[in-house]
C-alpha cells in the first residue's frame, strides 16, 4: 500500500518581508503571504491531492496557511493535530535581528554558518528577552525540552519522534496528510525522507506556498524521491529567490 | 473544582443574510459575520476566557469563526476537535428554500412549527438534490446516521453523546472549553445545560458571535445559570433580531 504525503511551507510572514530571522516569534502572513496560501489550496484542489488529516505547528503562519489553503481546497473541516515539534528552527538570540545587518555585523562566514551549518546553533536567546518564549502558554508544558537555541540537527532531533509517534500512524491508517510548517522543520522532515547527507542539506530550500506531494511506500520511504511540486515552475523561480535572503 | 464552558455561535453567513433555510448547506460567513468572528475574539482576550481546546462542528462557518476568534484572542495554536454532532439541525427540504416564501406559502402556524416545536421536522430531503449531503466525503462514515431532517429533539439525541464522550472529559480534565457551533446545537446544548423543559427551549434564541460563558460545577452543572454573554448588552440586542426572523 502506498500512502500520500503533503508538505507546505507557510507564505511569507511580516518578518520575512522585513528580512528579520523570524524562529519562533509568532508572527502573522504578510497580505502575500495569505495570497500563497490560498494559491496552496488551489493547487491541492486541481492536484486531487485532497488532505484527509493536518497536522500543524503551533505558531500562526503556518496555522493561517493551513486554515485558508484547506478553505479553499473545501477540506476546511478534516482532523487536525499541532504539536511544537513541528516549529521553526529556534533561531536563539538572532530571533527579532534583521538578515542584512547581522551580515554584516558578523561577515559571511559566521552568517552562513547560523544559516546553514548542520550542526551549529546561533547563541542562546536570553530568557524573559522581547522575543523569547519562556512566558509562551503553549510552551508550558515543555519544561526543559523548550529550545533556547537550536540548529538543523537539533530540529531533526525533536521532530523525527513526531514524524514516528503522529504522522506515520496517519500515513498508515491510508490518509492523506497534509503537514504545514516551516522551511527549517520541513527540511528536517525532507531530509529523512530523500536520506538527504548532513554537508547537502544545506543545498536544500523549499519554496513557500507551495504543496510538495510524496508517495511512500510501505516503509514511509519515497516512491518520488525529492518530492513533486504541485507547481513545479513557480517551485524553481522560489527557491532560487529563498537562496538569495540576506543579499 | 469548577470549570469553564463558552459557547460561541458562528457569524452572519451569507445565507443567514440572504435569509435562505441553511443547516447543513456549507456555506461561508458574509463580511459582517467575519467581524462578528473577530469581535467574539476580542471579547474573550477582554474578558481573560481564553480557551484551551475548541470543539467544532463540521460546517465552515463554525470553524470560520472559531479560526478567526481564537487567532483574535491569540489562542489560535489550542487543540482542535471537530464532529458532526455539533452540526446545525438539519433542514431536511428546507434547506436552501426562502424563509419569508416558505413562511407565506405553508401559513404562520407550519412555519413556526418546524422553526420551533421541539418535536416535529421538516419533510426529509431528496437524496442526490442539490443541498442533501449523501455524497459529500466528510460524512462518509456515518452510514445510516446521516440525517434527512431533524427536529431539536433529534439534535439534542445525536448532540447528548459529544457532550458526554469528548466535551466532559476535556472540562473534566480542567481546560477552559470553546464549541464553536450553531443556533440549534448550541440551543440543544443549554436546554440541557440549564434543565429548560421542550416547550420553553422554543422562546430561546442565542445571538451570534457572542461568547457564553458558563461556569459549571463538579457535576457539570452551571453556578450560573443561563450563562453569562460577555457582551449582555450586545447579546439582548441580537436575540430579539433573531426571533423576528422570517418577518
Amino acid at each position: 500500500m502506498t500512502s500520500t504525503l503533503v508538505l507546505l511551507r507557510h507564505g511569507e510572514s511580516t518578518w520575512n518581508a522585513e528580512n528579520l530571522f523570524t524562529g519562533w516569534v509568532d508572527v502573522p502572513l504578510s497580505e502575500k503571504g495569505e495570497a500563497e496560501a490560498k494559491r496552496g489550496g488551489e493547487l491541492l484542489r486541481e492536484a486531487g491531492a485532497l488532505p484527509d488529516v493536518l497536522h500543524t505547528s503551533l505558531l500562526r503562519r503556518a496555522i493561517s496557511t493551513a486554515n485558508m489553503a484547506l478553505d479553499v481546497a473545501d477540506r476546511h473541516w478534516i482532523p487536525v493535530r499541532r504539536d511544537w515539534r513541528l516549529n521553526e528552527r529556534h533561531y536563539g538570540a538572532l530571533q527579532g535581528k534583521n538578515k542584512k545587518q547581522t551580515l554584516e555585523t558578523y561577515g559571511e562566514e559566521q552568517f552562513m554558518l547560523w544559516r546553514r551549518s548542520y550542526d551549529t546553533p546561533p547563541p542562546e536567546i536570553e530568557l524573559g528577552s522581547e522575543f523569547s518564549q519562556d512566558a509562551d502558554p503553549r510552551y508550558a508544558d515543555l519544561g526543559a525540552d523548550l529550545p533556547r537555541t537550536e540548529c538543523l540537527k537539533d530540529v531533526v532531533a525533536r521532530l523525527l519522534p513526531y514524524w514516528e509517534s503522529a504522522i506515520v500512524p496517519d500515513l498508515r491508517a491510508g490518509r492523506t496528510v497534509l503537514v504545514a510548517a516551516h522551511g527549517n522543520s520541513l527540511r528536517a522532515l525532507v531530509k529523512h525522507l530523500d536520506g538527504i547527507s548532513d554537508d547537502a542539506i544545506a543545498g536544500l530550500n523549499i519554496p513557500t506556498g507551495i504543496p510538495l506531494r510524496y508517495d511512500l511506500d510501505d516503509n514511509f520511504k519515497p516512491l518520488n524521491p525529492g518530492g513533486t511540486y504541485l507547481d513545479p515552475e513557480a517551485a524553481e523561480k522560489a527557491a532560487a529567490a529563498v537562496a538569495n535572503q540576506g543579499r
